[in-house]
Parts: structure tokens; sequence; C-alpha cells
């Protein structure tokens, strides 16, 4: 019954239908993030670009957007016995504020290696912490048991249609803040963002394109899209932490059909950008976030004649959550 | 004839119609800046706050509303002559970039020893330089010059009723995003901004009540309210390289009748002020652009028992035009 809620009526786990129910379901609850533009970023990049700031999106990234869907899709009695996830990042906090939101219980496994800014930022939103080993058997194990214990309902941070619907609430709103756009640049990790704002914005203009922007570090996503599976990574290594996920089976369809190509830039790149969005942009964006405007000004992109007549880009700046420290560290390398 | 057309109807420089005309004139100029709340920040103050972020704007400050204003305001003929300001700082690339758009000069009197970052932002958007000694009477003497040479109408970047009625321009988008706001703390320096916020604001909702935030380093309006006169400082102290101006003619009066108190601050609250923006808001203020935060936070105001019933309380974010370098020092400090 779970799996079948999870479905919308179409080919992949949701689509223009689920992402309105989300869209009505949510929209009391989120933040409208506003769309900024710059004249100086345009001139830089040849284009007029849109940035999307969920970076002001309540919980610093556009991850309330689909936690909360989920937490209010329960009925009352799975409700009642609470959300469990094992994301140590934005989804987890996210999830924990969606579920203070709706008064139940929010239980967030976390290795204990876990950095403990991410820890406190759970804790504030009311999320109950329990611990695990720092190894993928020993987290599942652990979120099994809870599970068994309480009843909780699992809330995976991106391969759900839930989770997928809640984020696909972004292209109903830029596209009606900005409908000009005719391009849309997206961070990929798990696919539960782009597949969302994906399945919306199609609906919404079949012509507009979709490109996805992934570190140079983590790049399963440019190689499963080459593969035509998922592939996924021995080991990743980028400044991008919250680009580090693989594809899953619910996301992949989309990323596959929809998604027209994958960009991949360097840190260097990254960290250029978070400079510029700070600079001229005045927006604090983690690294994950600036990778769409790193994107949009990289050799790849810029030289690529099949993107060229695309003058109206749309940036999903998706989150701000950066610990000062490491963001001065990283500007300053 | 100038003198004359600067000023409003009623008692003031400006008033509710000529800000009006003013957002007429001059809203598909500008941003319309988007209000940023933060439960976060809410929870810290004990206020429901409401961000207006004019770090958005055009220019990266509000001071492109008076500066569009004032060069939309002239005719043809004053126009082709071009327009001419002795403010090194977000006035004169704001009337730069004005000009700009109008397509005629803007000539800009900066002293030799100006921060080189002041200078590029004025020659980024066009603006002429013509170098001054580095006192008044050489600035002035200059300026003098200049427009003897080339006819060009001199803007003050505050005192004058086509900047003040843009500045006001704020206070009729602000009100309409969040009309449950019953108080505005407005950062003050020369006293442009405060007073076209105020008389806009108090014509929409005469109950409203205005609060200035002022750097106790340079806190010569509140001294001025104390002595019910234009009160000018020897010298000035502070991190707040926007505030060190003293009050005008024009804007004076209307400090005196619709500004409640002066909330002064030490630097340190300015310089955790602009953290709490990065951190929990996202959003790069530049000094003067924190210090309502800094004065909704400070004991002045969360002990005075006459603000105790303010709850909705919008701050005017005036800008992010800060030197990355810089910002970081200070937030070491």
């Amino acid at each position: 019954m779970e799996a079948e809620s999870q479905m919308a009526r179409g080919k992949y786990a949701a689509d223009i239908s689920t992402i309105k129910e989300a869209h009505a379901r949510i929209k009391s609850l989120v933040h409208k993030t506003p769309v900024l533009t710059s004249e100086s970023l345009n001139a830089i990049s040849g284009r007029q670009l849109y940035f999307k700031c969920e970076c002001y999106q309540k919980g610093g990234a556009f991850k309330f957007r689909g936690a909360s869907n989920a937490v209010f899709s329960l009925d009352d009695e799975e409700a009642s016995k609470g959300v469990i996830t094992h994301s140590s990042g934005n989804h987890a906090a996210a999830l924990a504020l969606a579920a203070k939101l709706r008064g139940i219980p929010a239980y967030v496994v976390i290795p204990t290696n876990a950095p403990a800014c991410k820890v406190e930022n759970v804790k504030r939103y009311g999320g109950q912490i329990v611990w695990s080993e720092p190894t993928i058997p020993s987290r599942e194990k652990v979120a099994d048991r809870i599970m068994q214990e309480t009843g909780a309902t699992f809330i995976h941070p991106y391969n759900d249609g839930r989770i997928m619907s809640g984020q696909g609430t972004i292209s109903l709103e830029l596209l009606e803040q900005a409908p000009q756009i005719d391009m849309l640049i997206v961070p990929i990790s798990g696919g539960g963002l782009i597949s969302g704002v994906a399945l919306a914005a199609k609906a919404i203009n079949p012509a507009i394109r979709i490109l996805a922007a992934e570190p140079n570090g983590a790049d399963d996503s440019a190689k499963s899209k080459a593969a035509g599976r998922i592939i996924k990574l021995p080991e990743t290594n980028t400044i991008a932490d919250g680009l580090l996920a693989f594809l899953g089976d619910f996301t992949w369809p989309v990323v596959r059909d929809l998604v027209e190509d994958v960009i991949t830039v360097e840190d260097s790149e990254i960290i250029n950008a978070m400079k510029l969005c700070l600079e001229i942009l005045k927006v604090v964006a983690e690294p994950s976030g600036a990778i769409g405007l790193a994107a949009v000004l990289s050799d790849t992109f810029q030289k690529n004649p099949a993107w060229k007549d695309c003058k109206h880009i749309g940036i999903i700046v998706s989150g701000g959550n950066v610990d000062l420290d490491v963001l001065w560290d990283s500007l300053k390398k």
C-alpha cells in the first residue's frame, strides 16, 4: 500500500498531478522563495539568469518541500507513529522540521562520525538522534530496529514519489515568477530535486530544456547517462557535500528521459561560483547551491552550440547551509 | 525653479504623493526586492521580523531608488547635460547606473584617497570619475567647476526631495508585502532613506512606529533628536562606513517629527548581526544593512517597555556592498 501511495498514475513515481497535489498540501508551510536577477552576472554569463533561491526555504534548503509533502501525506494513524530517515544532511533537518509542524516524532539515524553542525541542525528542529556505526549496514540495521520498535514510516531523502513531488513544486513557482525561462540548470545528486523539477517544468512547457550540474569528483550521473543505467562510484571527492548520493530506481527513469545532459564542473569552478554569489548576488550558497552558476559559466556550457539559443536560464540555488569557516577556507584556496 | 521642483506640496520635501509619483516613474527600473523571514531570528528576537532586502536592489543598495527617481525626473534638456554628485559610496554607483539607463553622463567627484573598490563600482556603471583632493573645500570646488563647464545637475545623496521620494517607495512595496508590520527599524545617516520610508509608511498607516538605528561611533542623529536641532560631530568612528553622513535641512524635519527614537548600537553588535545575516538569513549585508537587526536584538530595544507591544517589525536591509576580505576580518575580531 505504501509503495502504491508513493507512485503517481503515470510512468514515473511522480507527475504533474502529484506535484500540484503536493503544492496544494504544502504551500501554506513552505516559503515561496524569491527569484533574483543580476545584470552583472547576466553580463558575465551572456544569458539572462533567474536564480531561484531555495537557500531561503525553511531549513535553508529545498529539502523542506519534499519532507513536508511526505509528512503531511501520511494518514493520521501512520503519522502518529512518526517518521524516520538516515540522511544526516539537509533532508534530516527538513524532515525533523516537518514532523515538528505536524506534532509527530522524527527519528534520524546518524553515524557517530557525522559533523557536529549537522547533528545540531537536526536537534534544533526537534529531531530525535539515533546513533549508528559509520557503515551502511549498521545504519540500515539501526533504522530497521527503530522502525520495528516504533512503527515509524521511513522517508527516503530522494527515492520516493512524495519527495520528488514536493521538490517539483519549485517549478510551479519559478515558471510563474519567470515564464520566459527556456532552460533550467539543476544540481544533481540522488535525483529527487531534478526529477521533480523536470517533471513539472516539462508538463508546463514541453520545450523547456533541463540540464543537470554535477561535480567532477562525484560524476555518477554523467556516467549513468552515458551508460544508460545507474552507475555508482567506489569513491567520491568534492567540496559539494550535498551531491554525493547516487541515483535511485524512482529518480533514474526521469533523469534518463527528461534531463538533456549533465554538465560536470571542477571544485575550483564551484568555489568561484560561491564567491560570485556572495560578492555579486549577495546570497550565501552552499557548494551544491552554487553549482548551477558554475555550470552556466563553464566552458562546457559556453562553448556548446546546442545551448547557444537558450537565453533565459533558471538556476536552482538549492541551499545555503554552509559553515562560515569552511566557506572562507575554501574561498581562500 | 529647481528648488521648487524638489519640494513636495506639504510641509516636508517629499510626501505620499511625490512618493507615489516616484513609484510610478521607477517601478519598471528597480527590483521589487523580496521580504525574507526566519523562524530562527524570530525566536532570537522574540518578534516577527520582516527583512526588506535592498541588498538585492540594482547596484546592491536602496540608493538606486532615489537616484533613478532623480535622474528620470529631469526634463530632457536638463538631463542631456548630465548629473553630478560627490558621494563616493553607493549613491555614486547608483547615480551612474541611473544615468546610464537614461543615456546621459554622470560625473562623480571622488577624493584621491577613496578605496579602489568604490572607484571601480562607479566605473563599472559607466560613471565619469573626476578627482579632487581629499578635503571638502576641494571636493566642492571641483564639483562647482564641472557644473559650470557641463551644466550638469547636482544630485545630493540624501538632502533632496526627489531622493527622499525614491527611497520612500520601499514602504509602498513593504507594506503591501507585509501589511501586518507595526514598526519599522531603519538605518539612519543623512536621513534620505528613513525620511522617505517614514513619510510613506505613516501616510499608509498612521499608527506605524518608526525607529532609527545608528552606530554609537556616529550618533549624530541620536544627539540631534535629543537637542532638537541638527548636530554634527567633529569625528566619527564606526565599521558602518555607510552611516557617516549628517542630517540635512530637508531630511531633519521628517526625522524630528516622525521618527520616534534612535537606537544606537556598538560595532560589535553590528558585526554579530552581519554574522547572523550570513549564517541564518543567508544574506550578505554590509554593516549599515545589518544595523536594523542589531538594533532589534539590542538591550536598548529589548528592555524598553514602550516597544513591547510591537510584534511585527520591518527591518530595512539597506545594502550588501561589502568587500569579502573586510567582512571576514571583521567577523574574526
